[in-house]
């Protein structure tokens, strides 16, 4: 049986949930697409890397990580026998890097890429694009925004023939959470404080707070379901940081509550993208979306507006989107389509 | 260049908007698919049937539809030379006849379908779907349910591997409109009135006031994506005509909206199937969706719950939708897909 051999870059807690979808579906996978998807390096933060040209033996690997090389994630990129390169370490929002750097590597090497950071998408997207497709090779990145809910599959695989006009959407959980418990009357560093014990709010999280994650988020969808050519520095971006709880209060009084909205848009051929906070109304899609859930509205030409919500999603929705990106790479090499 | 050549039953709005954009994307579709679409019969209502073998100029039949032949629907679809069965005749939704017959015809003969009528899909898809996997022909019927919004489309091609576990929504735009008034503060009668003028309420309405309607959306939507062999005769029913101003202004009261809610799922292995009105808190996604929008919440096992929303859809996504059952039907005949 042919195989995909993969290349793994990063194994928290995404990876993990990856590796454990990919064991389950395995049998299904075979049966579908007549191929065997293999493991054969993983590149962990901490442990080391793994490499096994016959394929890693995942259930060891999730339990009982045993590093056998010293390579970095950039050696193992350039040097290893791979077929897909799966992206995803940590993110360094303010440059998109080192995963540009892996990404760009493995696509001149000819070899597909699956990336689970948005970095690249937001900083690299046009020259990482025009590679993969001079290379002929695929490039997928779906949970790059709304983890694994479908939003650029929603484009590209439901809406053929449509152009997006206008994206909009609450993108960034943890400013959706701040907000929220800001509006229950909670003290800002209390909740800071609770945020982090639940894990919605990182140890620093001024790239949250003002907007910056958000903005990246933006740009990806921009670059990718507009054809821009952004970068997330040139947003327009405003953060909540000077939000107060009397802020909230007063647009409470009014029938509103305050979210931390993106959107973009073409006028006049000039293309505009904001992040900033807006009073919305209480009876509004906006205002529905709490906590961990989050909505891209998307307009297009021909279908009118369309608006997903992905509801509270667990680390496993992360995790399933790679399994997708996976199948999509399967469905491009065999031919094999819905 | 290779044709597909269409059989089109029904040329109302729907089936006119659809010619529109079949004018309009002809050049792409070429383009992208090296494949021309042409129309060689179209049966409509009252104004006779059009046959072309060499394809009818759409900008005439959209302009002044000249019949020249007297054939039926069914007789169309037994005997004309076309590739593809478009099904676009009114609907009788208490038994999803004519159309039923059209389809199967078209399929016993071979001939690939693409049906914007829910009947079908509520009375008899599994006979249908297993008619056209036996004939190796495509059956697409993306509009039965929100019109030209992927409801289908999300999960079969966006969500691989996933198993839909619970189907929710508002589906029928009458009721809710219907609610909407009465929330405020008019009189039952002016409303279905005003309704009429402006399209939004049938000449009779009980099929939609009685849920009878919402039903035989549920049922497709069930049959389709939980593999259901249901009819909406079986779908436990609730309609709006019992609801008064009173019980609206009671729920205000307590912070609720009343809506018409759909609703399946299964549990130890028997599916259940609800219409039926409910209270909703004032602040719920559900309560969100407004007259003329609809919305669908799916969940799975592996991509938990998402929503797709649609928002105010005119016509002309109907048109849509038929245009992207035909990409569909394009890609199938080319082995291009996305």
């Amino acid at each position: 049986m042919k195989t995909l051999r993969l290349a793994v870059l990063g194994f928290g807690n995404a990876g993990r949930a990856y590796a454990r979808l990919l064991l389950e579906k395995d049998q299904e996978l075979r049966q579908q697409y007549g191929m065997a998807v293999q493991v054969t390096a993983i590149v962990t933060g901490r442990h080391g890397t793994w490499e096994e040209a016959a394929g890693i033996d995942l259930h060891r690997a999730l339990a009982d990580f045993t590093a056998n090389s010293s390579r970095t994630g950039l050696e193992v990129a350039r040097d290893a026998d791979y077929d897909a390169l799966v992206e995803l370490t940590p993110l360094n929002i303010a440059t998109g890097q080192p995963a540009i750097d892996h990404i760009r590597t493995a696509l001149r090497r000819g070899k597909h890429v699956i990336s689970a950071n948005k970095g690249p998408i937001a900083w690299a997207y046009r020259e990482l694009k025009a590679l993969a497709e001079e290379q002929k090779v695929g490039f997928y990145h779906e949970t790059t925004v709304m983890d694994g809910a479908p939003v650029f599959d929603l484009v590209e695989r439901t809406l053929p023939l449509a152009r997006v006009t206008e994206v909009s959407g609450i993108l960034n959980t943890t400013t959706n959470y701040i907000l929220e418990e800001l509006a229950a009357g909670k003290d800002y560093d209390a909740i800071l404080a609770e945020g982090r014990r639940l894990g919605f709010v990182e140890a620093d999280p001024a790239m949250d707070v003002e907007g910056y994650d958000a903005a990246a988020k933006l740009t990806a969808l921009l670059n990718v379901l507009m054809d821009a050519d952004l970068t997330p520095d040139r947003v327009e971006r405003q953060g909540i940081q000077n939000i107060t709880a009397a802020d909230i209060r007063d647009a409470a009084a009014r029938g509103k509550v305050i979210k931390l909205l993106c959107r973009g848009w073409r006028e006049g051929g000039v293309l505009h993208a904001t992040v900033a906070p807006a009073q919305v109304d209480r009876g509004s899609l906006y205002a529905t979306i709490d906590s961990t859930s989050s909505l891209v509205s998307i307009t297009t030409d021909l279908m009118g507006k369309l608006s997903l919500v992905e509801h509270a999603p667990l680390i496993e929705q992360t995790g399933y989107g790679i399994l997708v990106d996976t199948v999509r790479l399967l469905q491009r090499l065999t031919g094999i389509c819905p």
